[in-house]
Parts: structure tokens; sequence; C-alpha cells
């Protein structure tokens, strides 16, 4: 499965990033994307649109890079210097630092656009689905309810908290579970409460992250949060009601999966997350 | 023409900004999109859509639409300071200048997104339209040869200049002759020298007023390619030349426009465009 969705992003950057594009930029696309991350949010995509009969690969490929390309985008953008001023990202400069402000802006447009162009040459395969996939990966990126909403709370006086996790977090899940079910010719609603409980969950984990790993654990400057005073889990519930919730969150995120033929291979590969996301560090600051 | 694209535009809008949107970046979207420029792009878009017997009107205004609101997301980039640093953009202050700097960004981020959920939604109406119109819009909007790579040139130390405009300038203007005829069901292939002539033009006549006008009568600050050493016709023929080059391609393009049942009233609405690009002014500055 990491297969696939490495080559289909590199699919997607190899067009991008063709001999008549302007040589920073282009270099600045492959930085924002390789070497990736855990690529948490395609992988779920591909699991999903898997459990659904993965009836057209190339569609549930398209997907689950355009979601990632669009996360890699929403990274981009969030290290600038007037929101995050991130400096390292993963371990290595962020895009702004590695080359400067103006191709960085111009990276995460351009990530944002390119997700969007790997939908659509992809979506030729089932046409009938390109609309709602499109809509979809909108929906989940924009406004009013999507990252971009999400990280627009951040400028806010007064935030209602859970509208505020849901979109900048919760709606990019929301978006590889549901998005891996349409690519697949499945109804999306069924997939929405397991999309909504793993960000629900992730958000938890990288709340505890941000208070409780040290830069070098993190690859990226740690404290955000209490910095810029965001709203976060650790802040309102404590380290052990933090944690207590994630455990809480992960079980009902695992019992939300659909009747389908995939579920069990699915289920595991939840547990798998579940684990990933609540390292021993977590539990040693709860003892 | 003009009410179809307002119409279309504020239909966009109302949906971005719905009740659960955070609230100053709602305002910025509008603020960024309300009231325009000149509305060339849609205009032109609509024009060829109608030449080309606009059988599906909901489609084509939906492209017109999704082709200003990229412009507008460009607009709104460009004037930050990390690129043009322009506190006033139509006479009214920048995005970045009204609200902040992280609300320009996301507002950018957001007008790009709506872009392609306008088609999308527009698309289920002849779904066979949709993947070529999303590809086009695209293609000339990111990377390795939209606007977004155009920006990218910028960047560089040594830029090829027509690549440069084709990029940074031509690329929606051709989106806007293709994906009119795309809309209407036809193919786009002869409709490109249209949009890039058109392109071409706009991008002569806005170094003219660049050099030539005051800050006053262009409502944003003058004498910027100046400033930032940005490859500029004036620069390159002088203020003479620059004109004649300018009349050359309107009379090009006009003439590359394709036979078709709207091509007379096409015509028109190009050599409108044409005498708005050549104002007085730049007669004026030549004798």
């Amino acid at each position: 499965m990491p297969d696939r969705i490495e080559a289909a992003l590199r699919a997607a950057l190899a067009s991008a990033t063709g001999p008549s594009a302007p040589p920073k930029l282009a270099a600045a696309l492959s930085h924002a994307v390789f070497p990736g991350g855990a690529r948490v949010r395609p992988q779920l995509c591909l699991a999903v649109a898997q459990a659904c009969g993965d009836d057209t690969p190339q569609l549930s490929d398209a997907a689950a890079a355009a979601i990632e390309l669009i996360h890699c985008a929403s990274l981009v953008h969030d290290d600038m210097p007037c929101f995050d001023d991130a400096d390292t990202r993963r371990g290595q400069p962020t895009v702004h630092a590695a080359f400067s402000e103006p191709v960085a802006l111009l990276s995460g447009d351009a990530l944002i656009v390119l997700a969007f162009e790997v939908l659509a040459r992809a979506g030729v395969q089932a046409p009938q689905r390109l609309a709602p996939l499109v809509s979809a990966l909108a929906r989940h990126t924009g406004m009013p309810d999507g990252i971009c909403a999400g990280q627009g709370w951040e400028s806010e006086a007064t935030v209602d908290l859970s509208l505020y996790h849901r979109a900048k977090t919760g709606s990019l899940f929301v978006s590889a579970t549901t998005m891996g079910a349409m690519a697949a010719g499945e109804e999306p609603e069924a997939w929405v409460e397991l999309g909504a409980r793993i960000g629900e969950a992730f958000q938890v984990a990288d709340d505890l992250r941000d208070a409780l790993l040290s830069e070098q654990e993190l690859g990226k400057p740690v404290g955000q949060d209490a910095i810029h005073e965001r709203p976060n889990a650790v802040a309102a519930l404590g380290v052990e009601g933090a944690v207590q919730k994630l455990h809480d969150i992960l079980g009902g995120a695992i019992s939300s999966i659909p009747s389908c033929p995939g579920e069990a291979r699915l289920c595991e590969i939840v547990s798998a997350q579940a684990k990933r996301l609540t390292p021993v560090e977590f539990s040693r600051a709860v003892a």
C-alpha cells in the first residue's frame, strides 16, 4: 500500500515539475512532499477503498494522493512566518526556510491545484464519480468547514473548540475515509464517523506530542500551542485526561467501521494506527 | 453577461461563507471578490461559450466564475508582503491590509479550492465534460505552466520573458477561451490562440499602465516592475514600441477567432476589450 501511495505521488510531482517549470519552485514542491511523514491520510483512504472492493485502483490512488498533496500544502503554509514561523519539519528545513517565503507560498498554492488535477486525470476512468470526489475534496479543504476554515478559526477572538478541531484536523480524515469509499463506487455516508473519530484521536495525540515531546523527538518546534495560546486538549483535560480520551475515541473508531468485505483488515490497520498514536512516552507521562 | 457572472460569483461565495465559517475569513473572501475589477477573464469565457452555443449555461457560468476566483486568489497572494507588499488594490485596502497576513494567505487558498468546487457542482450536469474542465483549470493555474509557475519565475535569477508572461498572464486567458468552449461541449484547441493573444496584449497593457499611470489613476502602487526589477515590455521596447506591439497583438487576436455561430458578436466583444486596453493615456504618451 505505501508503494502505491509513493508511486502516485511521484507521478503527480513528475507532471508538475516538468522541463518548463521554474526550477526553484519545482524543487520546493518535491521538498514539500518527499520524504513524507507517515502518510496516514492516504493510507486510510486506500484502506477504505480496498475494504470497498477497490474496483478502479487508479482512482483510489488518485484520491489518496490528492489528500496527501492537500495535507503537504497545508503544512507548507502553516509553517510560514505569518503562522507557526517554523524552521524545521520532520527534521528538515521547512520550505520557506530552505527556499524563500514567496516560493513557499506558491508551493502551497501549486500543491492544492495539483491535488485537483490528479483527481481529474484519474476521473476519466469513472466520470460519474469525479464530481462527488472533487466536491468532497474541496469541502474538506476549503471554506466554510475544511482545513482552511479550521486554520481561519485561529484568527478569531472566540473559538468553538470542537468546531475548530473538526475543521482543522478532522476534515481531511473524513475526506480520507469517504473519498476512499467513493473512489470504489460506494456511498460515503457510512464512512464519515470513522474518519471523524480518527481525526479527533489524531488531534488529541498531536496535542499530547506538542506538550510532552522534545523538539528533537518531534522534528519540529514544540510547545507551539502554549506559545500561540491555541486551544489544546492537554490544556483542557490534563495529560491523563487527554490520554484516556484518546483511548476512548480509538475504540469508538474501530467499532464504527461498517460491515464490508475488507472489514477485518481495515480494523487491523486502524488498530496499528492507534498504537502509533499512543507511544510509550504518553503512558510514561501519565504514570 | 455581467449579471450571469456576478450571480455565479455570489452563489459561490454564499456557499463558502455559510454560518459555520470563521467570520473574519468569510469576510475576507467577500472582500477579495467584491466589488470586482473588469471581470475580463470570465466575460471572455462566457463570450466564447455563447459563440459555441452555450448549451449548458450553468456549466459555462461555473467555468467563468472558477476562472475569476482563481484570478482573485492570485491577486490576494500577489499583494502580500513577501511579493508586491501592496496596501491597496482597486482603490481599496488589500486583503492582508484590511484583515491580516494569515487571513490573506488562507483567503487565497480557500478561493483556489472554491474554484474547483464551483466547477464540480455544475459538472454533474455534463459529467463527461468535468474531467477536461478541471484538468484545464488546474493546468492553467498550477505547475509547471500556470500562473503559479509564472509567479515562480520571479524567484529565478534568469528568466525567459516569453515563457514568464505566457505562464503568469497568458495562461488564465487561455483557460478563459478554452474552458468557455469546453463548457459548451466543443474541443478547446481552436480557442488557444485567441486566449494566448489577448493574454499577451493584456500583459503589455499592464506594463504600460505600471510605467505611465499615477497611483490614483491605477488604484494600486505604480512603478512596481521597475522597483522589483521585473521583466517588462516597456523596459524592453520603449513606450512607443510597446503601444505598437499591443495594436499588432489585438489585430491578430481578432483574426484568430474560429468560424462559429457567434463569431461576429465575439469579435465585437474582443474589439471592445481592445479599446479598454489602449486608453487615451497611452496614445498621449507616444505623441
